[in-house]
């Protein structure tokens, strides 16, 4: 087996990489660190957990983690991550960070982003981006990947096809997508309080968001030149998922776009992927059909009124936004089929 | 007292218009039918009125209302309204009418929109459009109005300053749009399950949905050119309300487009309106803020990176989208202050 | 206008206030009070009062806020209550208070319950239990009005008629009671936030919950003897409501109990009250048709297969669990009727 | 692996085999049937299933399905169930069957309490119970095997060790419980719509519910005395989940009863059962820490002012109330160990 810990384990993401590595049939958990509930079990934070996963939260040493780990994943905030993997990878093991620290080239754009100085600006270079769809082969010997953002895993899925293959305009990429309630993390804060959620829906973040850089950047290199784009996320009444709605222009090499050749764009392009689903012409996403997957599925329409394309994508943020796409990517990190442990992770009602 | 009655009052727009006029200082209810729960109570459907509206349900007899209102209120299917408006007009009564069928004043667009021969295409030019922020003087001396589709309305009320002063560029408009359920109907459909509709999120209509060409037609009248844009609504898990995020660009000849220009031009535009609350700048709206009432809140960003605006809406579907604001045009066509009756309907927690 | 003041307004149960008293016809709020926002407009913390109540939040000062208004509402946590709720007297105020520091006439029970001195035990035998269906008489003089608690109201209500006719066996009385979240306050809490909160159910409190002895002190009164009984609260996913489900035999006297006699004694009991809605034999009370509104809705049924007679309570605990009843109380202690401003507070969906 | 086949796999039950077995290591779906989606792949009616279960439905055909399979599921209505039953087993296949037509040893109670007449009475004596904690030994070698009610399993659970060792007073047992709106099963019916589900909660069935019967038959049986007792089912707005509230008298011979002591009896009673899961002493169940689990967590509180034992069940109502107890029951008739394919069957987030 083996052997994996989870720095940072008891948020949502952390509950949802013990949930999947817990099933993992090539994966063991050996050590769950946790500053603020060090000394419980972890099913005691998470009774669904009882009998399931009782391993006993450690203290923040990370360094007794990676002595302990062939991998280790880091599910802390930005700043704090890029801080501790260094010691981590210096004891030969590898690292898969959830934070936005690791997952630019570029630098200063981190740095503008997150109003933050790198402390770990050398290792950007090297890290690579946790998506297996477009970086297998990267992934297969990296020692640190950096997971992507949720959004931006989305946002690339549904873009990257046409992004690829220049056939949509560069200049007016609209992004408008909704998030569960996850995304904002496991805390005590009013703004997400049962009652204050419930029959609510709103945009927030739409200015500026960080996730915009982020898709800029990885947008920028499947297109092969800069992209600018827009962004806008919500925050709608339900725990996981999230669905991005994308407003896109054929480009002058795709003067014969019909809804039917959209999907067969995807077809062609997603051939053989597992996790991403291109729906029938027809079926567009919606996140209840991805809810608790790696699955991330996708759609398009074509209104020849105003010759304006919409992709739709559906994922769930927790799964293939977060902890289950670590955990395909650290499949194919260790040489494993890239849906081990993940194929039938679903929820039927 | 004025005299009003609804026909088609047990889906959930008749609902909101019996709770509206039930505590409505100058309207009194007569007749409420249903063709359905004929002979029941109104509060044998919707218990929550026992002993606040305990009319028994009439089955459909139109003229028989007519003659007994000062204003009836047809909340029915699109084609089965345009069939009946005209008799009650005959009996000296004014109509409010909740369909799309005297929306357009133009009965082609129409016809393609809704697929449908119409009935009494003689009456498109005298109905009103019953959005009072647009159309109050009209509606004071109206017998008919067409009251505006939910979509429309935030769409419109969040576009129309900028239209109307030509401050944006009329070929790029684009609006993603999100409706509680409600928006569907009171029905049994699989599809409104509980179990189904918890925890989703989809698109849905994206291409050719009716709304559109409503939102064209009035915006074209608005900006005084023919416009096409880009709709697309979503289904999401609340019960009431809408959230409009409306992505245009400025026009030439708004070259100093900030933020805070945004937020002064919609609080000149709307000043002395009751009911369009422009947020205080950096305040977004939120469906959850606008529950059960008559109020539509506005807010905006530019985004200096990609020049582009965002315009926001938010109101209830069933209030500010639909009863309510009927109640609102009622009480324009019958000379009372605007908000009688409407001005604390909100919805505390 | 009868001017009245609120003493912790932000909460939820001082929102639902602020709400029924912004559209009351005879009453006028002066002063709203907090701690936490002070400064700020009441529109500020719940944005849907923005053009209803847009009074700016004073800080604590509970003297000045006796000296302008008839009516001072105190929301306030026991305990903190009690201590400034003599001041307000010593002005000439009237007071309803919120909290649980007035509701006892024994005050040992209280102290044991709560675990607290009560620093005004003086005024006990003056407090008027604030259920207008029982005491409207002494409220009608009262100074000092003590709100009941949102599970003993329901549970009183469909337990008095029972209780004061001798009909039921006073030794195994058990109520099993369920509360939306709003009940557990406004407040940054993990436990109420919508991911911990969305599709669970939990019992809580299962062993001396403070509304206990609340329950027992009054059913006592009603019974004319001392009664002790079982009582246990669960949590469920939706924002306002409570239902109680009790369990009771019929006592000696009540040998030809059938279902249609506890309607008939329900009918009879609560002839003429308007918020008590007795339901037709065989429709049960729903949470979802008292949402918003002061009315509680009763019902019961009789299984002679175990002899066991259940009686079932449906109520807003925001409403006439806590600040509607209040308002109903206000309208006794002020000489009006008492549905003034109640009555067609409901929501439809 | 061994074959398994589904008859009406498309309910919310069905779906919730579908998926336990398509992630079972031991068995293999074969046939899925539906009468209403013949024709049709299950992932068209389950998106989620899209890549993970596309069998093709098939129509009614029971003897096909018979005929290649090792075991028949069958998820139809009672009486339905009943009249296919004995063709099954002609071919000697084994039958889970998910009604309650063989889940009584009496008949004239099932055709009292379901107004049925029993087509294959001779059946109930061989069928076994499908309560793996119970009957795992008649399992090992059953044909027939009925599986439990949901309503039921939780509450024989938290009773039977009690019951067992006659602890409590068998004459005033009083079970309330709670279950989510799936539990209501697939269908389109105004009743368990989103808009009339959200912000409700109501008790029904308060007399007479079916599964009365059957809780006092097996309650019988493990006292060796005849029981009957008070059952009250609500309807909670949630997906999934059900919660029982139990309420017992101890008997005689249980005079030392304390809180402590209802969990050692508990812990004793199901010491090495995996899957009934007793909390720690304090903690109580919540139907979130069992969601999507064949899971059932018990805890206890004894009141000592009342005398009063209070007992708490929460399990998954499609998860060990339904479709994961008859895979433990499968994994018992064909020999596997007990949590093969379900001990990790939990949700995280």
């Amino acid at each position: 087996m083996i052997k994996v810990s989870i720095i940072g384990a008891t948020g949502y993401v952390g509950c949802e990489l013990v949930h999947g590595f817990a099933a993992h049939p090539e994966f063991e958990l050996v050590h769950l660190t946790s500053r603020t509930f060090a000394g419980q079990k972890f099913s005691d934070i998470y009774p669904v957990f009882r009998g399931v996963c009782d391993i006993v939260l450690s203290d923040d040493d990370v360094e007794a983690a990676a002595a302990d780990s062939d991998l280790v994943i880091t599910a802390l905030p930005h700043g704090v991550s890029s801080a501790k993997v260094p010691a981590i990878l210096a004891k030969g093991c590898k690292v898969i960070d959830h934070s936005g620290d690791f997952r630019y080239k570029n630098v200063e754009t981190y740095e503008k982003s997150y109003k933050l100085d790198h402390p770990a600006p050398e290792l950007l270079e090297e890290a690579v981006y946790g998506l297996p769809e477009f970086y297998r082969d990267e992934l297969a010997t990296a020692r640190l990947v950096a997971n992507p953002g949720c959004y931006p895993t989305c946002s690339l899925i549904a873009l990257a096809p046409f992004l690829a293959q220049g056939l949509i305009d560069t200049d007016s990429i609209i992004i408008d997508a909704v998030s569960g309630v996850s995304g904002a993390g496991r805390k005590a804060d009013l703004a997400y309080s049962f009652c204050e959620t419930d029959e609510a829906f709103k945009p927030y973040g739409v200015v500026g968001h960080r996730h915009t850089t982020e898709i800029e950047e990885k947008c920028s290199f499947i297109a092969g030149k800069d992209i600018k784009l827009t962004f806008t996320p919500h925050l709608a009444p339900f725990k996981r998922g999230m669905l991005a709605t994308i407003y896109v222009k054929p480009s002058e090499c795709y003067k014969d776009v019909t809804t039917a050749s959209l999907y067969e764009i995807y077809n062609e392009y997603y051939k053989g992927e597992t996790f991403v689903r291109v729906l029938p012409e027809g079926t567009l996403p919606d996140v209840k059909a991805v809810n608790g997957s790696n699955y991330i599925d996708v759609g398009a329409a074509y209104d020849p009124e105003t010759g304006m394309i919409k992709l739709f994508s559906a994922q769930d943020n927790l799964g293939k936004g977060a902890a289950l796409q670590a955990i395909q990517a650290a499949n194919c990190m260790f040489g494993l089929p890239e849906d081990t442990g993940l194929k039938n992770v679903i929820r039927g009602v």
